[in-house]
């Protein structure tokens, strides 16, 4: 295993030292491994929290600011926050008039995200949840009882956040994370396997010529092994797994993401998004706001998921707000 | 070679369609190979154009726009681009007051972006040129007299563009480049080697216990092989490097950049910028500004390069000005 770490049981703590340091729009609270807007959350507005295993930077972390969330909580390396950490979070960054929690469909983070909904409610916290289960690969995998929450957590935080800062209720801003969840679809391939810190080795064996076609974002297994084909046929693939689930009619306006698995070149992410411009303009259906590069990693795998958000108006007015976060700036 | 691309013969065309359909702010010159704003240049405003080898997103294509570069020229996979495709980037974004060449020092990219300053002399454009040449690892390498270009030009990009931008003179402006690459120094580690599309294969053998100490950012052997060591003596290997040829006093002011070199992961890169912020505060020495993350990358490379600028008060002025680019944001 060859990381720039010192040890593998520091890599969470060290990293959050270090997000501290880099970014002065946030503040990280050490010991309960939470990472929030260093201005807190103004009375009044609903605040967003979101979390899950480390190594997919710059989820969630890198949401964390005016426009998005108003906390994060990391795990460890591929391993789901504690209902403790929630708590923290939430009772950090409440508002007032409620929580939302948005969760990607893990058991883990599930089950533990639950859990901190029960502690904030005793604590008199109001807490409404978001799953966001977006991954059409498969139906179950293994770490899930349904579809994996993936790419669209982007969307989900991107669209509600904005809603949360123009002062929508906590109904309101949970009825839109959960229409963008509903609105979105995405497909992922895997070139290699990932190694994390602890286990020191790739998570699985692909030999040199294969793929992974629909990889969960920790190496889950997808569809099945393909060998390696061009940029364009693996684009269909996961089109055409998209469109199946989703249907797109000319006209349709989307949001797209093509997003690397954390070790592929930016030119070869453009590469793939030039094939789904072109696929999509072949429908007529308008690309009509897009990201090109590492939002949803998982470690130095190389790979790119692809999600599209078929968006009205109202997203796509959300989408443009002023955002001001480490991986997501504009309009501020 | 695992590669999302569908000929290597192709990666350069299609990439630059990807960039066009994803970043409404630029436009294309798929012929010419260029990349510019879309809106052109206001008439007084001194030009920006850089260019080098593509291989380094999102270097330079993506620091195009407002507040930055006026026209980057992508070469082909870490090869210099052409005197032509410099002279028609010229001509497209001239404002009429000149056009400041921004040139990494590498021996093909310096004799084209020469031979393009005479060129568009004669076409009428004045141009003047700041040489980038910040990386501290050797004196020489294998496609460089004198230093190599690296991190540094993020720094002249942001600095430069931004006093263009607020009506600097040509003059005024390649100073203030000049000034930056002066007060800035780099040095980078690989633990892996990078794949060009063209080779398929590894550009060197790295064994899996050793890394790269002193590499540039096409693979070019650095100043020696080492086992590999935890993150905080890479740190002290860097900075002891940058240190030893510009020191830096307590209350110095610097902009940092902990730059990921394409296969590494954010969560290690945020690891490294803890050691360095460490480091620095332990000397007494201020981290003003700073960016982390993936800006100049050497395709798949695992590894990290480390650039210190000693920053003036006019250079933080700068550096906070507005800035809209694909690769960075903020103030817009």
């Amino acid at each position: 295993m060859k990381k720039l770490i010192n040890a593998p049981e520091a890599v969470l703590a060290e990293a959050l030292s270090g997000i501290a340091a880099a970014h002065p729009g946030l503040k990280v609270d050490a010991e309960n491994k939470v990472i929030a807007r260093a201005l807190g959350t103004k009375p009044g507005k609903v605040a967003l929290v979101s979390g899950g295993g480390s190594g997919h930077e710059p989820l969630h972390g890198g949401f964390v600011g005016k426009g998005m969330l108003d906390a994060a909580c990391p795990g460890e390396v591929f391993t789901s926050p504690v209902p403790g950490q929630m708590l923290a979070a939430a009772q950090a960054v409440d508002g007032g008039v409620g929580v939302l929690f948005i969760v990607k469909n893990y058991t883990g983070d599930v089950l533990n995200f639950q859990m901190a909904a029960e502690l904030a409610a005793e604590e008199g916290i109001t807490v409404e949840t978001v799953l966001v289960d977006d991954d059409v690969a498969v139906q179950d995998s293994t770490w899930t009882a349904g579809r994996r929450g993936t790419g669209a957590t982007v969307f989900v935080e991107k669209i509600a956040g904005a809603l949360a800062e123009q002062g929508g209720s906590l109904t309101e801003v949970a009825d839109m994370g959960k229409r963008v969840n509903a609105a979105s679809r995405s497909f992922a391939v895997a070139l290699t396997a990932c190694t994390t810190p602890a286990s020191g080795k790739p998570g699985f064996d692909l030999p040199e010529d294969e793929m992974e076609v629909g990889v969960g974002i920790h190496g889950e297994p997808g569809r099945r092994r393909e060998k390696l084909r061009p940029a364009k046929e693996i684009v269909a693939t996961a089109l055409d797994a998209i469109l199946a689930d989703q249907p797109l009619v000319a006209g349709d306006e989307t949001i797209v993401m093509v997003n690397g698995l954390g070790g592929t070149p930016l030119i070869e992410l453009y590469v793939v998004f030039n094939e789904v411009a072109a696929a999509l303009a072949d429908k007529g259906v308008v690309v009509a706001r897009s990201l090109v590069g590492n939002y949803v990693t998982s470690l130095d795998m190389e790979g790119v998921s692809l999600t599209v958000c078929k968006a009205d108006a109202d997203m796509l007015s959300l989408w443009d707000a002023p955002v001001n976060t480490p991986a997501l700036r504009w309009g501020i």
